[in-house]
């Protein structure tokens, strides 16, 4: 594996802590010149003669042997590191000054300042990981609900790297036979067997269309499944969403027509990310404003898998019908989950004849959920009803889950290439076809994994990592 | 030494780096039981047999065996780290919820959330580091110049508390001798030579009070010299202020008494922080809201001990001297630096009639500086002025400097006891006396090192630092 995106021989640094003040902060040095610039900073052990893995404590050092601080290094001797050259981490107290002054001293002294990411590309550069791990290190990093991290996780620990690089050797084995009988074409051998050959390329097919097929619950875990809530105007659907973001975000008013605006706002529900679409009441109005943020209440019921129709239940059954077919056009394909809130304002009695109503009007699979927005009551069961409708994979399940949008278009054209490549046998097409699609398939599939990624690629993506990771 | 202020048997967890994403972040455990509560929720080598300060790569795992991360463990065997206990630091990627569920994970394992300062609390209890070195590590933390971080790094490592102890074992050597003439006190015994003791007292008190006279220009380092802007309206003192903040926060304007307000602002200048006060323009108005502002002028000037009297060269010299007959007698102990703005605008002869005239009226010790500071001409020398006029400590001097309001009164009350004892012995006093204002000298001395510091002053001091410190 060869990349040639960065200089690679030169020693980088970066402060790989979060910015600001800290009672510590710890600054990441790689390369093959990290102990000679160390030693010329250092106070302390010779660091040139430390076992591998071992910290020590010492003093940094400026050009006239002034005490900048008393710090903690970690050794790390190639190959056996992060990036696959020699690492040294400084930990050293957590003031801005100090830690500028380390990285001055450093740059001084031969380092040079890491882009975005480079650590990481070091690793990637160095086959320590490969394209795909590398990038889910960036969404472990970035990851904010236990749904996301479980599959960047997965898939920076390589589940996803072995599936696919299983997937190529199936591919290699297929093409191989392919071009064996091409090299002895005019002989009319067959060392495959066709059918074998179909049998095969369907069974790779499936494999890869069902992990690009992952891409929408996993791009829906990784930004947050999307969950409108509908509903007249006046209903307490601000209020609900208040009391699942247990905070003020949505403007709460006694006003009918108060929410004009679409708000988005995630909150995670039992480990899964969701993101709520607060619509503007729909209702008949004359107001322009109102109408264009119905006109948007629409459009946003559309890119949501989920409904949440909130239901005022001091409304009159009528009402409640004449809703319902006002948006029943817009609930196909969601998973509905009707709502009844304001239930600590009537009697059990017409709690049941709505219950009824829209058993009887909604489809078979809606789930219904009788809450108190205003006094917390029974959100727990409206939560669960969500982590329901989010029809997530298993927790034990090893799937792996696709989240990345690259990946997601070369498994869309890995797809297409095998496809290719099944009609071609199906259709006695030459080999030389065939043998083509499937060498095309394995390219978009090693086109993830960083196997055969162009340099200009790799470099957008290591440009969106923070420095000194 | 013994202190009771926190339960120190408990095992402690926080994590350490700034708050917020970064690439990595560092969770920090202490106590007895570190090794066993990480054993709970680490899946990789066996941690309880390896060395001191050495680092593991594993993975932190929850209650159903899920991953969490894959992080480096490093550990340190008591006693010789940092708390004085076995202290583990997870260096974990950088995402908020990951360290929210290790920091979880542990407390769900039998750690305690440490409160801000435990870990440095443990190692002054545990007799690691003194009370004046546990105080530096704030001081270290929160240090923004070159100056103030001298000082911490010094008193961090011991050098204000090794001078103390070294008093203290001077003024315990006196009061033995005291005390012993007094057990023999009816036969007329005199141990010590009354003039050697006082000698010996003298220089004792000198170093005291010079520490303690010391706090003034600590403070000064620490919070920032004052330095007090002066002079008419329209001379561009906002215009000079931000040339040397180089950012625009002073409200510059072309309007005479635009700058009503005093604004204070730091900046650093040469390694050491000045706090600058623009002030606002001196001049005879009916405004009674600028008139405040000028009243508070001179009360700014007076705290200051550098004033920069500002003067627009393209004034009347008769203008200039009636300026200076109006502020010349609150310049009085203050080092005065004149700085002539404004001279892209003016001949050389104009500009040689100005700083004559100013040689005439002001003081023969005064700095004269001739710049622009719109066009940032000669910024650099009013800085190398500035820096002059701090009367700093030399670099390279040992000297010990108090930053420390607490440290100060200590040794206020220490020079007041040792001050009495010596007036004790001039006037014959007798030795029971005098004995017990050495021990309450020795008293003060000791509150500093924590020696004999009341449990809420601990609890106090350490409630300052940052969690995870």
């Amino acid at each position: 594996m060869e990349h040639q995106i960065n200089n690679n021989n030169d020693t980088i640094c970066a402060i790989s802590t979060a910015p600001g003040v800290g009672g510590i902060a710890v600054i990441r040095i790689s390369g093959n010149n990290a102990l000679s610039i160390i030693k010329k900073i250092w106070n302390g052990k010779d660091l040139s003669s430390v076992a591998s893995h071992s910290a020590h404590l010492g003093h940094i050092i400026d050009a006239n042997g002034e005490i900048i601080d008393e710090v903690v290094a970690t050794i790390f001797i190639a190959p056996r590191t992060f990036t696959g050259e020699d690492v040294i981490e400084i930990s050293c107290h957590g003031s801005i000054w100090i830690q500028q002054q380390i990285l001055k001293l450093l740059i001084d002294n031969g380092c040079r300042m890491a882009t975005g990411g480079e650590f990481t590309q070091r690793a990637f550069l160095n086959g320590r990981i490969d394209l795909s791990q590398a990038e889910a290190i960036a969404d472990v990093i970035a990851c904010s609900s236990r749904a996301s991290h479980r599959i960047a996780i997965s898939q920076m620990r390589g589940a996803f790297s072995r599936q696919l690089a299983d997937l190529r050797e199936q591919l290699l084995t297929f093409v191989s036979l392919m071009e064996l009988e091409l090299d002895f074409s005019e002989e009319e051998v067959e060392f495959a067997d066709r059918s074998r050959l179909i049998s095969l390329a369907s069974h790779i097919e499936e494999i890869i269309s069902r992990l690009a097929d992952s891409f929408s619950i996993g791009n829906a875990i990784k930004n947050g499944i999307p969950v409108a809530i509908v509903g007249e105007t006046n209903v307490g659907k601000s209020t609900l969403l208040n009391a699942l973001l247990q905070e003020e975000r949505a403007l709460v008013s006694n006003i009918h027509g108060t929410t004009r605006d679409v708000i988005e706002d995630t909150i995670t529900v039992g480990g899964t990310l969701f993101r709520f679409i607060d619509t503007a009441g729909i209702r008949h109005t004359d107001d322009i404003i109102e109408n264009m943020g119905i006109e948007r209440t629409f459009k946003k019921l559309n890119e949501a898998s989920i409904a949440l129709w909130v239901i005022d239940a001091t409304s009159q059954i009528d009402e409640i019908k004449q809703m319902y077919s006002q948006i029943e056009k817009t609930l196909l394909d969601k998973t509905l989950i009707c709502v009844i809130n304001k239930i600590d304002t009537i009697s059990n009695s017409k709690l049941s004849e709505i219950t009824n109503t829209i058993a009887t009007i909604t489809p078979q699979k809606t789930t219904t959920v009788s809450i108190s927005a205003k006094n917390g009551t029974a959100i727990d069961t409206l939560q669960n009803a969500l982590i329901d409708a989010a029809h997530l994979p298993q927790n034990d399940s090893n799937e792996v889950i696709v989240t990345n949008a690259r990946h997601y278009a070369a498994l869309t054209k890995a797809t297409e290439a095998i496809r290719r490549a099944i009609d071609g046998l199906n259709n006695q097409i030459s080999g030389d076809f065939v043998s083509q699609d499937i060498r095309e398939t394995m390219h978009y599939l090693g086109e993830i994994t960083g196997e055969i990624t162009p340099a200009d690629i790799l470099t957008s993506i290591f440009s969106h990592f923070c420095i000194g990771k």
